[in-house]
């Protein structure tokens, strides 16, 4: 019993390695058929100028940053790590099913870390023009908006009469904290989804990006016993060793992540394993997906050798 | 900006301690609203000889069970519970957004707990009769079923042209791990969801109850480096202390819940509050609420003590 639940398990997450498995004679492809048989061009690297290294002692965590989402916030949060402005601070909330948050530690009385050359004041980017968005739509339906779908790496959802396109809370979705006024975010404070959707938060906050890789080395933490999941001592928060964009990583010490491209005939067959799995385990096949239950395939290819013709 | 995203989060999860919050002057009623209204019959206890007490060293999980869903495997559980089968084995597997789980950790080819009482083999439960079950509609729809809502304290999904119903895997939600043979589950190998609700495993296995407080003893678990989530090294899992029936501990040793009852008005405007949040922190209520999303309210009630009146 001790591998029970592991067919229906193996392919569950895409951000995991993914095994060789032979060929399924169902009517369908399983996903891992899917997978094995992509090409190279159904693959591509997050652009390094808007991915995060966030460091901790627990590891890095990717984040890929949505500057078709939130602008502001994500030119924001880069001038921020380019001033190291994260490196020092901390997590400093984990609620169970919700989020886990970071930012500055310090008690709302005490002096904070400064912000030096990044803006203190940005407008809400709740949601963005409809028009120009390239969108790959997903036929399931949804229950909190007209039209889902996924543009580039992100979740997103589409309301064609009022032509506005946001981003979605899906697990490992990132965005920007705030008080009551909605233009109080900066990109200083940071949360990420660790539980069912909060899609509640849709278009009520500025999303910024989603965790690609590492997530468990925040999402494993310990809750937080304060209210909301706020640590309630300094010494259980866990610190931040490092921000980084990955552009500024010299190569040889960056992540070589691939994400398997929304925008292709791979992503719709990728999305149908999914919706209705051809795995032996499976009685049942569900015939419909959530958004936020496709997973979204990451990988990490072998860094080719410096000089290996030498 | 400590507090960013305190008021939206302030009440996210009806199983934290309630703060006391002005009424609004919005014109429906927020979360705390409604709870702080509730009568004493809005809540109930769950059955104490179908409630868990799972205990580790990070503290007490409790697991309602569902009789009404999975007769055979409750009963099962519950005479495995009471040879105290679980006692000494351990949690074995945590993958990230999806599955914790428990049971015998020794090795495929290593001698195994034997179960001595209980049953090794019992049928697949995936659905019931929708006929004969309580039922609390959600009106707001869902991406897999034709209706959803709850019945007891179980989110639950009805089919009335075959006449069906099954419980739904929300977060917190308790299944019987199986191998790919449907019949293969027994109760002794048990997991529960920590991640966005994995739905289509929805009428593939047999769903036995849900975590109703302490769940952060296994949520925030390190997740498992192999495939998976199970941990490579026996030396990585966490042991189980115990596992008991409610009924079973002196009463002076129990926890004494109680759940907000899904078949009052009190629910309904519950749910609501949820579907529109009126805290000042919304900018653009939702209108609509997916039914992993609402929360089940939980609280801790002061233990009368004994014999205060002599």
């Amino acid at each position: 019993m001790r591998r029970a639940l592991l067919a229906a398990l193996l392919l569950a997450h895409g951000a995991q390695v993914l095994a060789a498995k032979p060929r399924s004679s169902a009517p369908t492809r399983s996903s891992a058929d899917i997978l094995d048989a992509s090409a190279p061009g159904d693959w591509h690297t997050p652009p390094p100028e808007h991915t995060l290294y966030l460091e901790t002692a627990r590891g890095r965590t990717i984040i890929e940053l949505a500057p078709a989402f939130a602008p502001q916030h994500v030119a924001n949060i880069e001038a921020l790590v380019r001033e190291h402005y994260f490196d020092g601070l901390a997590i400093v909330r984990v609620q169970d099913n919700y989020v886990v948050q970071w930012g500055d530690p310090a008690p709302e009385d005490q002096p904070h870390k400064p912000i030096r050359q990044a803006r203190q004041q940005l407008p809400a980017e709740f949601t963005r023009p409809l028009a120009g968005l390239p969108f790959t739509k997903l036929a399931d339906g949804d229950v909190y908006a007209p039209q889902v779908g996924w543009s580039g790496d992100f979740p997103v959802a589409a309301d064609p009469k009022k032509k506005q396109a946001w981003m979605v809370h899906c697990y490992g979705v990132v965005g920007a904290g705030r008080n009551n006024e909605p233009d109080s975010s900066n990109g200083a404070e940071l949360y990420a989804v660790i539980g069912h959707a909060p899609r509640h938060l849709d278009r009520n906050m500025s999303l910024v990006g989603r965790v690609l890789w590492g997530f468990d080395a925040l999402s494993a933490l310990p809750r937080g016993s304060g209210t909301m999941g706020f640590y309630d001592k300094p010494e259980q928060t866990t610190p931040i060793v490092s921000v980084r964009l990955a552009a500024d990583v010299p190569e040889d010490q960056r992540t070589a992540l691939q994400v398997l491209r929304t925008d292709t005939p791979t992503w719709t067959a990728w999305v149908e394993s999914r919706r209705n799995r051809r795995e032996a385990f499976f009685v049942e096949p569900a015939g419909h997906v959530d958004l936020c239950n496709v997973p979204m395939p990451v990988r990490v290819v072998p860094q080719a050798k410096a000089h290996d013709s030498d």
